[in-house]
C-alpha cells in the first residue's frame, strides 16, 4: 500500500514527521504547506519536498494527498482539520488539550462522515500512545490507581502558557515529577524592560496552567540563553497497582526516555497509516488511538506481523 | 449492555475467570462446564454457578451464553473453539503455543465467519497483553529491538512439557531471565520409582523446549513438596531501544509482577467484552488482542472512556 501524505506547517512536528516519512516503506510526503514568508527557506528542513504557501496551492501542483498530517498548534488544529475532512481528506493531528479531546472527536466525527473520510485526533505520546497504557492497565486491573509521571523535560504546553503572560518576551517551562501523579514547575523567562521577576511570576502563578503546583521562575537574559536550558529530551513514567479478580498486589508500570517531538512525529506517520486504512474500509468516523487496532499502525501484512508480534 | 459466559473447565484459569466475572459490572455466567467426575465438588471454587458435565447439558439447563470462555489446556482449546464457533458461539482464549497462533486464527477464522460469530484468541498477557506493546513499541521506534524477558515465575508450558517425559512423576518449571530476552531454566521434578536424576535431566535436555537454555534440575520427595517451590507470582520486563525517525536512543520499557491466572483470566473476561461487541457490529472472525481497538475491552461509555483515559 502506497499512502500520500501532505505536512500542515514546518515547526518541531512537521521536520520531525518529515524525517519519519524518509524512514517508513509505505507512505510518501507530496508536500509542505507552510508561510509564505518562509516558501523556498531551510531547503534542509524540507528535505527534497516541495513547499506551497496553501493547501489548495498545494493541490494544484502536486498529486492530492490521501492524508493530511497536522503540525499546527493544538488551538489552530481542529478548525483545520474540520475543513479538510469535509473536502474529502482524512487529517491525523496530535492535539494535546486533555479537557477539550471529547469536544473535538464530536466535532471531527460529524466532519468526517459528511466527507467520507478518517480523522485521527490526540495522537501522539499523551494522549496518544500513554491512553493506550491506561486503557489496557484498566482491562488488566479494573479495580486500582493509575499514576502518570511526566518529564523530567520541557512542557510545550506550558512553555506556550508563560509566553501569552505580560512581560513575557520568551519562556521554557520544565516538568519535573514529584511522584504520586504529581508535578513542580520550573520556568526560565526572558523578561521584557519594565517588568520585574515578581511580578511575571506572580502573574504565572495566577495562570491555570500552574495554580496548582510548586512553581520556581527563573530569569535569563535572551532566548539564546533560554536554548542552553532544555533540548527535546522528555520522558514519563506510568504505574498502576491494582487487583485483577480477587488477586491484589499486580504491578504495571510503563516508562520512557525519549525524544519528545520525533517520538510525536513517529506516532503521528503511524496513525496517518490506520487513517487510511480506515478510510479503505469506509469506517468514517474520527478515532482517537485507543480507539484502532494496533496493528493498524503497523506496515505489512497482517498474518506476518500475528506471527512476528504476537 | 448485559453479556453471559459460559466457562469450560474449572482449573487454574476457570476458577480466576468466575472471580474475575463476579466484579465487573456487565458480564454474568451462566454455568460451568467440567468432568462428570468433578460435578458438585469444590462449590467454593464455583462460587454459586451452576456446573454441568458437557456445554450440551448446560444449554438445555440455562439460558445459552453469548460467549464461551475457555479454561482448557492450549492444545485442547482450538478443537473446542471451532466446533462452538461454527454452531454461532463467540469464543476467547489464551491459546499461548505462539508458533501455531497464525495457524490457529487461519482456522478459527473461517469457522466464526461460518457462525456468524467472533473468536479472541490468544489473549493472555503472553501472547496478549505483552502483544501489544511489542505492536506499539515498534509502531513508536520502527528501527531498533525488543526483548521480552520473562520471570522470575512458574512457566505452566514449561511444566506441562516435563512431565510428559518418561520417569517424572511431577514437576515444576522456573522460568529466571538473563537478560537481552534470554533465560535459563530451573525444574523441579518428583521421579517415578526406577529412574535416576541424571536420566530425567538428560531427557529434559534433549526436549526442544529446553534445549537452548541453561538448565539445572532438582529432584524433590513428592508434589506436596513441589507445591511449596513455586506460587503464582509471574512477571515479565520488555525494553526496546529504538529510533522514531532520525532520532536515536528513544527508551521504551514495559514492566509487571502479578499473580499469573488471576490476570490472564481477567484479560480472558476483557476480552470477552470485545467479542461480542464485535459480534453485535456483524465483524464476524477471529481476533487476538493486537486486531482489536483496546477501548473495547473496557466497560461503559465511549464517550465518557476517552474523557477519562485518552
Amino acid at each position: 500500500m502506497a499512502i500520500t501524505a501532505a505536512v500542515l506547517g514546518l515547526g518541531n512536528i512537521g521536520r520531525c514527521v518529515l524525517r519519519a516519512i524518509e524512514r517508513v516503506p509505505d507512505v510518501t510526503c507530496v508536500g509542505v504547506v507552510r508561510r509564505q514568508t518562509s516558501i523556498g527557506k531551510t531547503p534542509y528542513d524540507l528535505r527534497g519536498v516541495p513547499d506551497f504557501p496553501s493547501f489548495d496551492d498545494l493541490c494544484e501542483h502536486v498529486e492530492k494527498p490521501d492524508v493530511v498530517i497536522m503540525g499546527l498548534p493544538s488551538r489552530l488544529s481542529p478548525g483545520a482539520a474540520a475543513e479538510l475532512l469535509t473536502r474529502g481528506f482524512c487529517t491525523v493531528d496530535s492535539f494535546d488539550i486533555h479537557e477539550r479531546i471529547v469536544e473535538v472527536v464530536g466535532s471531527l466525527e460529524n466532519k468526517a462522515e459528511k466527507g467520507h473520510a478518517v480523522a485521527v485526533t490526540a495522537a501522539g505520546w499523551d494522549p496518544g500512545t500513554d491512553s493506550i497504557q491506561r486503557a489496557l492497565f484498566e482491562a488488566m486491573t479494573p479495580v486500582g490507581t493509575t499514576f502518570t509521571n511526566f518529564g523530567r523535560g520541557r512542557s510545550m504546553g506550558h512553555s506556550t502558557a508563560v509566553r501569552s503572560i505580560a512581560g513575557v518576551a520568551d519562556a521554557t517551562a520544565i516538568t519535573i515529577p514529584l511522584g504520586g501523579g504529581r508535578h513542580s514547575r520550573h520556568v526560565f523567562v526572558v523578561l521584557e524592560p519594565g517588568y520585574t521577576l515578581e511580578q511575571v511570576e506572580a502573574a504565572i502563578k495566577n495562570d491555570p496552567y500552574f495554580a496548582h503546583d510548586p512553581l520556581q521562575v527563573t530569569a535569563v537574559k535572551d532566548s539564546a540563553a533560554l536554548e542552553m536550558v532544555a533540548d527535546a529530551s522528555h520522558g514519563v513514567m506510568m504505574e498502576r497497582i491494582g487487583a485483577s479478580g480477587s488477586a491484589a498486589n499486580q504491578q504495571l508500570r510503563f516508562e520512557m526516555r525519549i525524544d519528545n517531538p520525533a517520538l510525536t512525529a513517529q506516532i503521528l506517520v503511524a496513525s496517518a497509516r490506520a487513517a487510511v486504512r480506515l478510510r479503505n474500509l469506509e469506517q468514517y468516523g474520527c478515532y482517537t488511538l485507543i480507539d484502532i487496532p494496533p496493528i493498524m499502525l503497523l506496515p505489512g501484512d497482517r498474518m506476518e506481523l500475528l506471527g512476528r508480534l504476537v
